[in-house]
Protein backbone atom coordinates (compact mmCIF):
# COMPACT_ATOMS: atom_id res chain seq x y z
CA UNK A 1 0.00 0.00 0.00
CA UNK A 2 3.20 2.66 0.54
CA UNK A 3 6.60 2.95 1.11
CA UNK A 4 6.10 5.23 4.06
CA UNK A 5 8.68 4.84 6.94
CA UNK A 6 8.18 5.88 10.73
CA UNK A 7 9.90 9.37 9.17
CA UNK A 8 7.48 9.85 6.06
CA UNK A 9 4.29 8.63 6.91
CA UNK A 10 1.76 11.42 6.81
CA UNK A 11 -0.36 12.22 9.85
CA UNK A 12 -4.06 11.47 8.88
CA UNK A 13 -7.42 11.56 10.57
CA UNK A 14 -10.34 9.39 11.19
CA UNK A 15 -13.66 10.05 12.83
CA UNK A 16 -15.12 7.78 14.98
CA UNK A 17 -17.59 8.48 18.26
CA UNK A 18 -17.34 12.52 17.85
CA UNK A 19 -13.42 12.32 18.26
CA UNK A 20 -11.23 13.34 15.13
CA UNK A 21 -7.94 10.71 15.37
CA UNK A 22 -4.58 11.64 14.66
CA UNK A 23 -3.24 8.18 13.19
CA UNK A 24 -0.07 7.25 11.22
CA UNK A 25 0.29 4.19 9.36
CA UNK A 26 3.04 2.73 7.34
CA UNK A 27 4.68 -0.74 6.54
CA UNK A 28 4.35 -4.11 4.72
CA UNK A 29 0.81 -4.26 3.76
CA UNK A 30 0.46 -7.97 5.03
CA UNK A 31 -1.20 -10.17 7.47
CA UNK A 32 -2.85 -8.52 10.31
CA UNK A 33 -1.54 -5.30 10.82
CA UNK A 34 -0.70 -3.83 14.43
CA UNK A 35 -1.89 -0.78 16.16
CA UNK A 36 0.27 0.31 19.13
CA UNK A 37 -0.75 2.23 22.38
CA UNK A 38 1.41 4.80 23.77
CA UNK A 39 2.17 6.00 27.56
CA UNK A 40 1.95 8.73 29.12
CA UNK A 41 1.87 11.81 27.95
CA UNK A 42 3.44 10.30 24.71
CA UNK A 43 2.03 11.32 21.31
CA UNK A 44 3.00 10.02 17.67
CA UNK A 45 6.62 10.87 18.30
CA UNK A 46 7.32 9.07 20.90
CA UNK A 47 7.65 5.89 19.61
CA UNK A 48 11.32 4.76 18.14
CA UNK A 49 11.55 4.52 14.84
CA UNK A 50 13.86 1.47 15.11
CA UNK A 51 11.01 -0.51 16.82
CA UNK A 52 8.10 1.07 14.76
CA UNK A 53 10.31 0.85 11.20
CA UNK A 54 11.71 -2.49 12.42
CA UNK A 55 7.71 -3.77 12.79
CA UNK A 56 6.89 -2.61 9.71
CA UNK A 57 9.00 -4.50 7.72
CA UNK A 58 6.46 -7.21 8.00
CA UNK A 59 3.41 -5.53 8.88
CA UNK A 60 1.31 -2.45 8.68
CA UNK A 61 2.03 -0.40 11.99
CA UNK A 62 -0.53 2.08 13.10
CA UNK A 63 0.47 4.60 15.78
CA UNK A 64 -2.34 6.68 16.86
CA UNK A 65 -2.81 10.10 19.22
CA UNK A 66 -6.11 8.52 21.70
CA UNK A 67 -8.76 11.17 22.33
CA UNK A 68 -7.56 14.00 24.20
CA UNK A 69 -3.84 13.39 23.26
CA UNK A 70 -2.09 15.48 21.46
CA UNK A 71 -3.32 16.32 17.86
CA UNK A 72 -6.32 14.01 17.96
CA UNK A 73 -9.98 15.96 19.44
CA UNK A 74 -11.94 15.20 21.96
CA UNK A 75 -11.22 14.72 25.95
CA UNK A 76 -9.58 12.20 27.47
CA UNK A 77 -11.63 9.92 29.56
CA UNK A 78 -11.08 9.81 33.50
CA UNK A 79 -10.78 5.68 33.38
CA UNK A 80 -8.66 2.87 31.42
CA UNK A 81 -11.98 1.36 30.74
CA UNK A 82 -13.10 4.45 28.57
CA UNK A 83 -9.67 5.01 26.59
CA UNK A 84 -9.87 1.32 25.51
CA UNK A 85 -13.61 1.84 23.86
CA UNK A 86 -12.25 4.75 22.13
CA UNK A 87 -9.43 2.95 20.72
CA UNK A 88 -11.47 0.27 19.83
CA UNK A 89 -13.78 2.90 18.23
CA UNK A 90 -10.87 4.63 16.45
CA UNK A 91 -9.71 1.06 14.94
CA UNK A 92 -13.05 -0.01 13.78
CA UNK A 93 -13.03 3.21 11.96
CA UNK A 94 -10.36 2.52 10.03
CA UNK A 95 -12.57 -0.87 8.68
CA UNK A 96 -9.99 -3.09 10.60
CA UNK A 97 -11.63 -6.27 11.64
CA UNK A 98 -8.40 -8.52 13.49
CA UNK A 99 -5.71 -6.45 14.77
CA UNK A 100 -2.78 -7.44 16.70
CA UNK A 101 -2.02 -4.80 19.48
CA UNK A 102 1.16 -3.27 21.69
CA UNK A 103 0.69 -1.53 24.56
CA UNK A 104 3.60 0.44 26.29
CA UNK A 105 2.25 1.21 29.81
CA UNK A 106 -0.48 3.05 30.64
CA UNK A 107 -0.83 1.86 27.08
CA UNK A 108 -0.63 -2.11 27.67
CA UNK A 109 -3.51 -1.05 30.68
CA UNK A 110 -5.55 0.70 27.75
CA UNK A 111 -4.19 -2.69 25.14
CA UNK A 112 -5.87 -5.12 28.05
CA UNK A 113 -9.26 -2.95 27.79
CA UNK A 114 -8.84 -3.32 24.32
CA UNK A 115 -8.60 -7.44 24.26
CA UNK A 116 -11.33 -7.31 27.02
CA UNK A 117 -14.01 -5.74 25.21
CA UNK A 118 -13.80 -6.71 22.07
CA UNK A 119 -11.90 -9.88 22.02
CA UNK A 120 -13.24 -10.92 18.57
CA UNK A 121 -10.91 -7.63 17.32
CA UNK A 122 -7.50 -8.54 18.87
CA UNK A 123 -5.83 -11.48 17.56
CA UNK A 124 -2.11 -11.05 20.02
CA UNK A 125 -1.20 -8.63 22.45
CA UNK A 126 2.03 -7.43 22.90
CA UNK A 127 2.54 -5.35 26.28
CA UNK A 128 6.22 -3.55 27.36
CA UNK A 129 6.33 -2.16 30.79
CA UNK A 130 8.17 0.48 30.87
CA UNK A 131 6.25 4.30 31.79
CA UNK A 132 7.30 7.86 30.93
CA UNK A 133 7.83 10.67 33.12
CA UNK A 134 7.67 14.43 32.45
CA UNK A 135 10.16 15.77 30.17
CA UNK A 136 13.12 17.26 30.40
CA UNK A 137 14.88 14.30 28.37
CA UNK A 138 17.31 13.77 30.82
CA UNK A 139 15.05 12.53 33.08
CA UNK A 140 13.57 10.18 30.19
CA UNK A 141 17.15 8.83 29.85
CA UNK A 142 16.99 7.97 34.08
CA UNK A 143 13.61 6.21 33.54
CA UNK A 144 14.25 4.40 30.17
CA UNK A 145 17.63 3.27 30.58
CA UNK A 146 19.75 2.08 33.79
CA UNK A 147 23.38 4.06 34.81
CA UNK A 148 25.34 1.88 32.37
CA UNK A 149 27.41 3.28 29.89
CA UNK A 150 26.07 0.78 27.50
CA UNK A 151 22.09 1.28 28.32
CA UNK A 152 23.30 5.06 28.52
CA UNK A 153 24.93 5.01 24.72
CA UNK A 154 21.74 3.11 23.63
CA UNK A 155 19.28 5.82 25.00
CA UNK A 156 21.51 8.95 23.57
CA UNK A 157 21.13 6.88 20.21
CA UNK A 158 17.56 6.53 20.80
CA UNK A 159 17.03 10.52 21.57
CA UNK A 160 18.48 10.89 18.59
CA UNK A 161 16.53 8.61 16.52
CA UNK A 162 13.35 9.97 17.98
CA UNK A 163 14.18 13.65 17.40
CA UNK A 164 14.92 12.88 13.44
CA UNK A 165 11.41 13.54 11.86
CA UNK A 166 10.79 17.27 11.63
CA UNK A 167 6.94 17.23 11.14
CA UNK A 168 5.90 16.55 14.93
CA UNK A 169 2.87 15.59 16.82
CA UNK A 170 1.84 18.16 19.50
CA UNK A 171 2.88 17.37 22.71
CA UNK A 172 0.06 16.72 25.42
CA UNK A 173 -1.78 18.82 27.16
CA UNK A 174 -1.55 20.02 30.40
CA UNK A 175 -5.19 19.09 31.14
CA UNK A 176 -5.15 15.59 29.04
CA UNK A 177 -1.45 14.61 31.22
CA UNK A 178 -3.78 15.62 34.53
CA UNK A 179 -7.05 13.31 32.97
CA UNK A 180 -4.23 10.36 32.02
CA UNK A 181 -3.39 10.82 35.82
CA UNK A 182 -6.66 10.20 37.01
CA UNK A 183 -7.78 7.67 35.08
CA UNK A 184 -4.21 5.55 35.90
CA UNK A 185 -5.10 6.82 40.00
CA UNK A 186 -8.31 5.30 39.21
CA UNK A 187 -7.27 1.84 37.78
CA UNK A 188 -4.43 1.58 40.34
CA UNK A 189 -7.53 2.03 42.71
CA UNK A 190 -9.16 -1.37 41.73
CA UNK A 191 -12.58 -1.50 41.11
CA UNK A 192 -12.65 -0.72 37.80
CA UNK A 193 -9.42 -2.75 37.29
CA UNK A 194 -9.05 -5.93 34.27
CA UNK A 195 -7.21 -7.35 36.88
CA UNK A 196 -9.78 -9.79 37.80
CA UNK A 197 -10.51 -10.32 33.87
CA UNK A 198 -6.96 -11.28 33.95
CA UNK A 199 -7.83 -14.95 33.46
CA UNK A 200 -10.07 -14.61 30.60
CA UNK A 201 -7.90 -12.57 27.94
CA UNK A 202 -6.85 -16.25 26.35
CA UNK A 203 -5.26 -14.49 23.88
CA UNK A 204 -1.49 -14.75 23.05
CA UNK A 205 0.31 -12.41 25.21
CA UNK A 206 3.67 -11.02 24.78
CA UNK A 207 5.18 -9.30 27.90
CA UNK A 208 8.98 -7.00 27.64
CA UNK A 209 10.50 -5.81 30.60
CA UNK A 210 13.64 -4.43 31.91
CA UNK A 211 15.66 -6.50 34.57
CA UNK A 212 15.08 -3.35 36.72
CA UNK A 213 12.22 -0.22 36.05
CA UNK A 214 11.95 2.15 38.38
CA UNK A 215 8.41 2.49 37.65
CA UNK A 216 6.51 -0.40 37.58
CA UNK A 217 8.88 -2.86 39.35
CA UNK A 218 9.61 -5.75 37.10
CA UNK A 219 7.69 -8.40 39.68
CA UNK A 220 4.80 -6.72 37.70
CA UNK A 221 5.49 -8.37 34.75
CA UNK A 222 6.22 -12.30 36.51
CA UNK A 223 3.14 -11.62 38.39
CA UNK A 224 1.23 -10.80 34.73
CA UNK A 225 2.54 -13.45 32.91
CA UNK A 226 1.28 -16.06 35.87
CA UNK A 227 -1.74 -14.58 35.92
CA UNK A 228 -2.85 -14.50 32.06
CA UNK A 229 -3.04 -17.84 31.02
CA UNK A 230 -1.09 -17.82 27.60
CA UNK A 231 1.21 -15.23 28.33
CA UNK A 232 5.18 -15.45 27.08
CA UNK A 233 7.50 -13.29 29.63
CA UNK A 234 11.39 -11.82 28.21
CA UNK A 235 12.71 -9.99 30.55
CA UNK A 236 16.23 -7.88 29.03
CA UNK A 237 19.56 -7.45 31.31
CA UNK A 238 20.46 -4.74 32.59
CA UNK A 239 17.45 -2.51 31.28
CA UNK A 240 15.20 0.13 32.86
CA UNK A 241 11.39 1.01 31.58
CA UNK A 242 12.20 1.48 28.66
CA UNK A 243 13.99 -1.72 27.74
CA UNK A 244 12.51 -2.06 23.60
CA UNK A 245 14.20 0.95 23.09
CA UNK A 246 17.93 -0.09 24.66
CA UNK A 247 17.14 -3.35 22.39
CA UNK A 248 15.09 -2.29 19.39
CA UNK A 249 16.77 -5.16 17.01
CA UNK A 250 16.21 -7.76 19.53
CA UNK A 251 13.05 -6.58 20.46
CA UNK A 252 11.80 -6.45 16.72
CA UNK A 253 12.97 -10.14 16.35
CA UNK A 254 11.36 -11.18 19.25
CA UNK A 255 8.03 -9.32 18.46
CA UNK A 256 7.90 -10.60 15.41
CA UNK A 257 8.79 -13.99 16.24
CA UNK A 258 5.64 -13.83 18.52
CA UNK A 259 3.51 -12.44 15.78
CA UNK A 260 4.56 -14.48 12.99
CA UNK A 261 4.53 -18.44 14.95
CA UNK B 1 33.17 -30.54 8.90
CA UNK B 2 29.91 -33.34 8.70
CA UNK B 3 26.28 -33.59 7.37
CA UNK B 4 25.41 -35.80 10.52
CA UNK B 5 22.48 -35.01 12.29
CA UNK B 6 20.97 -36.27 16.03
CA UNK B 7 20.26 -39.26 14.45
CA UNK B 8 23.40 -40.24 12.83
CA UNK B 9 25.93 -38.76 14.47
CA UNK B 10 28.51 -41.55 15.94
CA UNK B 11 29.30 -41.81 19.47
CA UNK B 12 32.85 -40.58 19.55
CA UNK B 13 35.47 -40.68 23.15
CA UNK B 14 37.97 -38.61 24.43
CA UNK B 15 40.18 -39.19 27.18
CA UNK B 16 40.53 -36.46 30.39
CA UNK B 17 41.43 -36.92 33.54
CA UNK B 18 41.37 -40.26 33.61
CA UNK B 19 37.74 -40.84 32.44
CA UNK B 20 37.03 -41.63 28.77
CA UNK B 21 34.09 -39.26 27.61
CA UNK B 22 31.45 -40.11 25.23
CA UNK B 23 29.80 -37.60 23.06
CA UNK B 24 28.57 -36.45 19.82
CA UNK B 25 29.38 -33.65 17.28
CA UNK B 26 27.40 -32.40 14.51
CA UNK B 27 26.14 -29.15 12.92
CA UNK B 28 27.11 -26.09 10.84
CA UNK B 29 31.22 -26.33 11.58
CA UNK B 30 30.86 -22.19 11.71
CA UNK B 31 31.65 -20.02 14.41
CA UNK B 32 31.56 -21.14 18.26
CA UNK B 33 30.46 -24.61 19.95
CA UNK B 34 27.80 -25.31 21.86
CA UNK B 35 27.96 -27.64 24.56
CA UNK B 36 25.17 -29.40 25.88
CA UNK B 37 24.85 -30.15 30.07
CA UNK B 38 21.96 -32.71 30.44
CA UNK B 39 19.47 -33.21 33.53
CA UNK B 40 19.81 -35.67 36.08
CA UNK B 41 19.57 -39.25 35.03
CA UNK B 42 19.69 -37.96 31.51
CA UNK B 43 22.04 -39.38 28.74
CA UNK B 44 22.84 -38.64 25.26
CA UNK B 45 19.43 -40.03 24.04
CA UNK B 46 17.39 -37.66 26.69
CA UNK B 47 17.88 -34.34 24.30
CA UNK B 48 15.26 -33.11 21.60
CA UNK B 49 16.35 -33.49 18.50
CA UNK B 50 13.90 -30.73 17.49
CA UNK B 51 15.90 -28.61 19.59
CA UNK B 52 19.40 -30.22 18.75
CA UNK B 53 19.04 -30.34 15.29
CA UNK B 54 17.58 -26.67 14.98
CA UNK B 55 20.10 -25.27 17.05
CA UNK B 56 22.84 -27.37 14.72
CA UNK B 57 21.90 -25.50 11.73
CA UNK B 58 23.87 -22.84 12.62
CA UNK B 59 26.74 -24.16 14.76
CA UNK B 60 28.16 -27.34 15.88
CA UNK B 61 26.27 -29.06 18.51
CA UNK B 62 28.22 -31.26 21.13
CA UNK B 63 26.10 -33.79 23.35
CA UNK B 64 28.69 -35.48 26.16
CA UNK B 65 27.90 -38.05 28.70
CA UNK B 66 29.55 -36.42 32.09
CA UNK B 67 32.09 -38.38 34.11
CA UNK B 68 30.32 -41.69 35.50
CA UNK B 69 27.11 -41.12 33.43
CA UNK B 70 26.00 -43.81 31.39
CA UNK B 71 28.43 -44.54 28.57
CA UNK B 72 31.28 -42.47 30.23
CA UNK B 73 33.55 -44.17 32.24
CA UNK B 74 34.82 -42.76 35.68
CA UNK B 75 32.21 -41.92 38.61
CA UNK B 76 29.84 -39.28 39.31
CA UNK B 77 31.29 -36.78 41.88
CA UNK B 78 29.56 -35.63 45.16
CA UNK B 79 29.43 -32.35 43.63
CA UNK B 80 28.20 -29.63 40.85
CA UNK B 81 31.83 -27.94 41.39
CA UNK B 82 33.21 -31.57 40.81
CA UNK B 83 31.15 -32.13 37.38
CA UNK B 84 31.78 -28.68 36.20
CA UNK B 85 36.16 -29.19 36.90
CA UNK B 86 34.67 -32.82 34.63
CA UNK B 87 33.02 -30.86 32.00
CA UNK B 88 36.04 -28.26 31.53
CA UNK B 89 38.12 -31.09 31.18
CA UNK B 90 36.33 -32.66 28.47
CA UNK B 91 35.40 -29.17 26.24
CA UNK B 92 39.27 -28.87 26.43
CA UNK B 93 40.29 -32.48 25.89
CA UNK B 94 38.08 -31.72 22.36
CA UNK B 95 41.00 -29.20 21.67
CA UNK B 96 38.74 -26.37 21.85
CA UNK B 97 39.40 -22.84 23.57
CA UNK B 98 35.84 -21.20 23.49
CA UNK B 99 32.38 -22.63 23.73
CA UNK B 100 28.96 -21.29 23.97
CA UNK B 101 27.56 -23.61 27.05
CA UNK B 102 23.75 -24.98 27.62
CA UNK B 103 22.82 -26.67 30.85
CA UNK B 104 19.41 -28.27 31.47
CA UNK B 105 18.14 -28.23 34.72
CA UNK B 106 20.79 -30.09 36.73
CA UNK B 107 23.45 -29.45 34.15
CA UNK B 108 22.12 -25.81 34.42
CA UNK B 109 24.50 -25.72 37.69
CA UNK B 110 26.92 -27.74 35.89
CA UNK B 111 27.16 -25.13 33.27
CA UNK B 112 27.18 -22.09 35.41
CA UNK B 113 29.95 -23.85 37.31
CA UNK B 114 32.22 -24.32 33.63
CA UNK B 115 31.39 -20.43 33.80
CA UNK B 116 32.61 -19.38 36.78
CA UNK B 117 35.98 -22.09 36.89
CA UNK B 118 36.75 -21.39 33.33
CA UNK B 119 35.64 -17.63 32.73
CA UNK B 120 37.68 -17.37 29.30
CA UNK B 121 36.58 -20.50 28.01
CA UNK B 122 32.72 -20.02 28.13
CA UNK B 123 31.34 -17.20 25.84
CA UNK B 124 27.53 -17.03 25.74
CA UNK B 125 25.29 -19.10 28.88
CA UNK B 126 21.83 -20.59 28.91
CA UNK B 127 20.10 -22.27 31.29
CA UNK B 128 16.91 -24.36 30.97
CA UNK B 129 15.05 -24.90 34.54
CA UNK B 130 13.80 -28.21 33.58
CA UNK B 131 14.54 -31.35 35.99
CA UNK B 132 13.60 -34.61 35.55
CA UNK B 133 12.04 -37.57 37.48
CA UNK B 134 12.25 -41.31 37.19
CA UNK B 135 10.83 -43.29 34.05
CA UNK B 136 8.63 -44.25 32.91
CA UNK B 137 7.98 -42.48 30.13
CA UNK B 138 4.76 -41.05 31.50
CA UNK B 139 6.22 -39.31 34.18
CA UNK B 140 8.38 -37.75 32.29
CA UNK B 141 4.94 -36.05 30.88
CA UNK B 142 3.44 -35.24 34.05
CA UNK B 143 7.24 -33.88 34.94
CA UNK B 144 7.92 -32.06 31.45
CA UNK B 145 4.66 -30.81 30.21
CA UNK B 146 1.26 -29.20 31.38
CA UNK B 147 -2.52 -31.60 31.74
CA UNK B 148 -3.57 -29.00 28.85
CA UNK B 149 -4.49 -30.78 25.40
CA UNK B 150 -1.80 -28.84 23.86
CA UNK B 151 1.03 -29.70 26.20
CA UNK B 152 0.26 -33.26 26.13
CA UNK B 153 0.16 -33.34 22.56
CA UNK B 154 3.40 -31.76 22.68
CA UNK B 155 5.19 -33.88 24.80
CA UNK B 156 3.92 -37.16 22.71
CA UNK B 157 5.08 -35.46 19.94
CA UNK B 158 8.82 -34.95 21.89
CA UNK B 159 8.79 -38.76 23.09
CA UNK B 160 8.12 -39.50 19.67
CA UNK B 161 11.56 -37.42 18.09
CA UNK B 162 13.28 -38.94 21.32
CA UNK B 163 12.71 -42.34 20.45
CA UNK B 164 13.51 -42.18 17.02
CA UNK B 165 17.37 -43.23 17.34
CA UNK B 166 18.03 -47.28 17.42
CA UNK B 167 21.63 -46.44 18.12
CA UNK B 168 21.00 -45.50 21.42
CA UNK B 169 23.11 -44.42 24.78
CA UNK B 170 23.21 -46.47 27.50
CA UNK B 171 21.16 -45.95 30.91
CA UNK B 172 22.51 -44.14 33.98
CA UNK B 173 23.68 -46.75 36.36
CA UNK B 174 21.27 -46.57 40.18
CA UNK B 175 24.88 -46.08 41.43
CA UNK B 176 25.40 -42.97 39.06
CA UNK B 177 21.95 -41.38 39.81
CA UNK B 178 22.79 -42.00 43.96
CA UNK B 179 25.76 -40.09 43.43
CA UNK B 180 23.73 -37.22 41.25
CA UNK B 181 20.91 -36.97 43.71
CA UNK B 182 24.03 -36.59 46.91
CA UNK B 183 25.83 -33.45 44.50
CA UNK B 184 22.17 -32.08 44.28
CA UNK B 185 21.40 -32.51 47.52
CA UNK B 186 24.87 -30.94 48.86
CA UNK B 187 24.32 -27.81 46.03
CA UNK B 188 20.98 -27.22 47.76
CA UNK B 189 22.42 -27.22 51.36
CA UNK B 190 24.76 -24.14 50.12
CA UNK B 191 28.44 -24.24 51.59
CA UNK B 192 29.81 -24.90 47.60
CA UNK B 193 27.22 -23.40 46.00
CA UNK B 194 27.91 -20.82 43.39
CA UNK B 195 24.57 -19.14 44.66
CA UNK B 196 27.25 -16.52 46.12
CA UNK B 197 28.97 -16.10 43.08
CA UNK B 198 26.38 -15.07 40.74
CA UNK B 199 26.98 -11.32 40.54
CA UNK B 200 30.38 -12.78 39.30
CA UNK B 201 28.95 -14.30 36.45
CA UNK B 202 29.01 -12.00 33.96
CA UNK B 203 29.17 -12.95 30.35
CA UNK B 204 26.12 -13.23 28.43
CA UNK B 205 23.13 -15.36 30.06
CA UNK B 206 19.72 -16.80 28.39
CA UNK B 207 17.05 -17.91 31.16
CA UNK B 208 14.38 -20.01 29.82
CA UNK B 209 11.58 -21.68 32.25
CA UNK B 210 7.92 -23.18 31.69
CA UNK B 211 5.30 -20.28 33.25
CA UNK B 212 4.73 -23.67 35.70
CA UNK B 213 7.53 -25.45 36.80
CA UNK B 214 6.59 -28.02 39.26
CA UNK B 215 9.99 -29.30 40.13
CA UNK B 216 11.98 -25.94 40.06
CA UNK B 217 9.74 -23.04 40.77
CA UNK B 218 9.47 -20.65 38.16
CA UNK B 219 10.36 -17.70 40.24
CA UNK B 220 13.56 -19.57 40.52
CA UNK B 221 14.36 -18.18 37.34
CA UNK B 222 13.16 -14.56 38.54
CA UNK B 223 15.05 -14.62 41.30
CA UNK B 224 17.98 -15.73 38.96
CA UNK B 225 17.48 -13.26 36.64
CA UNK B 226 17.84 -10.96 39.11
CA UNK B 227 21.20 -11.56 40.61
CA UNK B 228 22.81 -12.20 37.22
CA UNK B 229 24.56 -9.39 35.99
CA UNK B 230 23.65 -9.82 31.98
CA UNK B 231 20.80 -12.37 31.91
CA UNK B 232 17.68 -12.64 29.43
CA UNK B 233 14.57 -14.39 30.91
CA UNK B 234 12.32 -15.98 28.64
CA UNK B 235 9.36 -17.49 30.34
CA UNK B 236 7.00 -19.69 28.22
CA UNK B 237 3.24 -20.07 28.89
CA UNK B 238 0.98 -23.13 29.64
CA UNK B 239 4.31 -25.13 30.08
CA UNK B 240 6.13 -27.23 32.66
CA UNK B 241 9.78 -28.51 33.18
CA UNK B 242 10.34 -29.21 29.82
CA UNK B 243 9.03 -25.70 28.12
CA UNK B 244 11.97 -25.76 25.54
CA UNK B 245 10.69 -29.01 24.56
CA UNK B 246 7.12 -28.00 24.14
CA UNK B 247 8.01 -25.18 21.76
CA UNK B 248 11.14 -26.38 20.02
CA UNK B 249 10.91 -24.43 17.00
CA UNK B 250 10.39 -21.05 18.80
CA UNK B 251 13.51 -22.24 21.10
CA UNK B 252 15.87 -22.64 18.19
CA UNK B 253 14.84 -19.11 17.45
CA UNK B 254 15.02 -17.34 20.48
CA UNK B 255 18.44 -19.35 21.66
CA UNK B 256 20.24 -18.87 18.13
CA UNK B 257 19.02 -15.05 18.35
CA UNK B 258 20.91 -15.13 21.62
CA UNK B 259 23.74 -16.98 20.92
CA UNK B 260 24.12 -15.03 17.79
CA UNK B 261 23.35 -11.37 18.46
Amino acid sequence: MTSYTHQTAPTQFVEANGTRFAYRRFGNPQGVPIVLNQHFRGTLDYWDPAVTDGLAKTREVILFDNAGIASSSGEVPPSIPQMGANAIAFIRALGLSKVDVLGFSIGGMVAQEIALQAPDLVRKLTEIFAGSYDPPEHLWLAVHFSPSAASRAAGLAFLERKHRRTDRDSEVSEDAAARQREAIGAYIAGGESVQGHLKDLRLPTLIVQGSNDVIIPTMNSYVLQQKLPNAQLIVYPDANHGSFYQYPDLFVKHATLFLDV
